[in-house]
């Protein structure tokens, strides 16, 4: 049954690796530029590097919402590869946003293009699989028929 | 075995697509008092809609965690349709805080009953679970004898 | 199947309430020190409790992650038992990071520690899922041969 997950596995613990990496950034952003806790505000290079990191930590659990209901409702591998793509356009953003507020831009939308992918290919899989359920329908068969 | 889960997945992706209405109105609200990344604080009417949106994205993940663990463990219908009533009192909560910061306690009060309802369906359920598998204590069978 | 995963339901629930604590000490130092919403500066007493959460908030998605993953594919006992460490060191964390800034240091570290600790058990299990599905090796007979 762990076949069945494992992919979503990996990129899940591939992102929480990339969240250690952007929590490190702001640490030492922290000491370049002598902002010590609890405060966060500060010159717009450390700004920058606080917001990267905090809009990041916000999207988390919504791609790994989307990546699971994707990869068991859908296609494992495919939510996978997508998940992969989104890890590394949130990199881009991340190092982007650090050099100006305007090189976030290109890779945020990139990253939310995946995420509707994953919204599209989650709501196909639920959809198929109520359908099924509760009406007795079957959209894989209607498809093809 | 996904019927088992597929309400749940649904709640979620439903959740998800609220948190990006959120997303979006803060970009709406940015664009409106001319406020730019990284730049968090600025009038009251823009820093309502972005504690709104923050403070929903930090309860995102305790809402799915206990969705989850109260449809498992419980029951999927009746956890799916607190998530609907969670997400609603959510949706309620954003406008309300908009509007003023005294109109959004009246549904973040209720979405905060409804989050302990589901910690406690959740609670039973799992109780339930360590009970029958450790000690070999039937919760059901004792509360129907 | 529920036997597999009741452990770290239970720690997932617990998890919920000690955030749930955390709201509710700020929703206290915003009473205490005047501050309502939607402001979040103060005085260093307040924003210290404030950070806490906010700090506390970003890695509970990433604790629940690391949790189930290590728990689903290596050992649901060992896991949540780590995941217990997790909370108790959390919650040391919060109450040093009141008292003062330098408070915080010795359980942060400590919490990531735990964390790192999952994230090896974790990656271990799925390395092991991967390879036996994919390439037909057995890391357990590799070890034991």
């Amino acid at each position: 049954m762990l076949d069945q997950i494992h992919l979503l596995a990996a990129v899940t613990v591939l992102g929480v690796l990339e969240q250690a990496y952007f929590f490190l950034q702001v640490i030492y952003a922290r000491r370049l530029f002598g902002i010590s806790p609890p405060k966060t505000s500060g010159p717009p290079e450390f700004e920058r590097v606080f917001r990267a990191q905090v809009n990041s930590s916000e999207y988390f659990p919504i791609f790994l919402a989307l990546l699971w209901q994707a990869g068991l409702f859908f296609h494992q591998g495919l939510a996978a590869a997508l998940g992969l793509l989104y890890l590394y356009s949130r990199y881009c953003y991340f190092t982007g946003y650090r050099a100006s507020s305007s090189e976030r831009l290109t890779p945020i939308y990139f990253s939310a293009g995946v995420l509707w992918i994953l919204v599209g290919a989650s709501a196909l899989g639920i959809l198929h699989s109520l359908l099924s359920h509760y009406v007795g329908l079957n959209l894989l068969q209607l498809l093809t028929a």
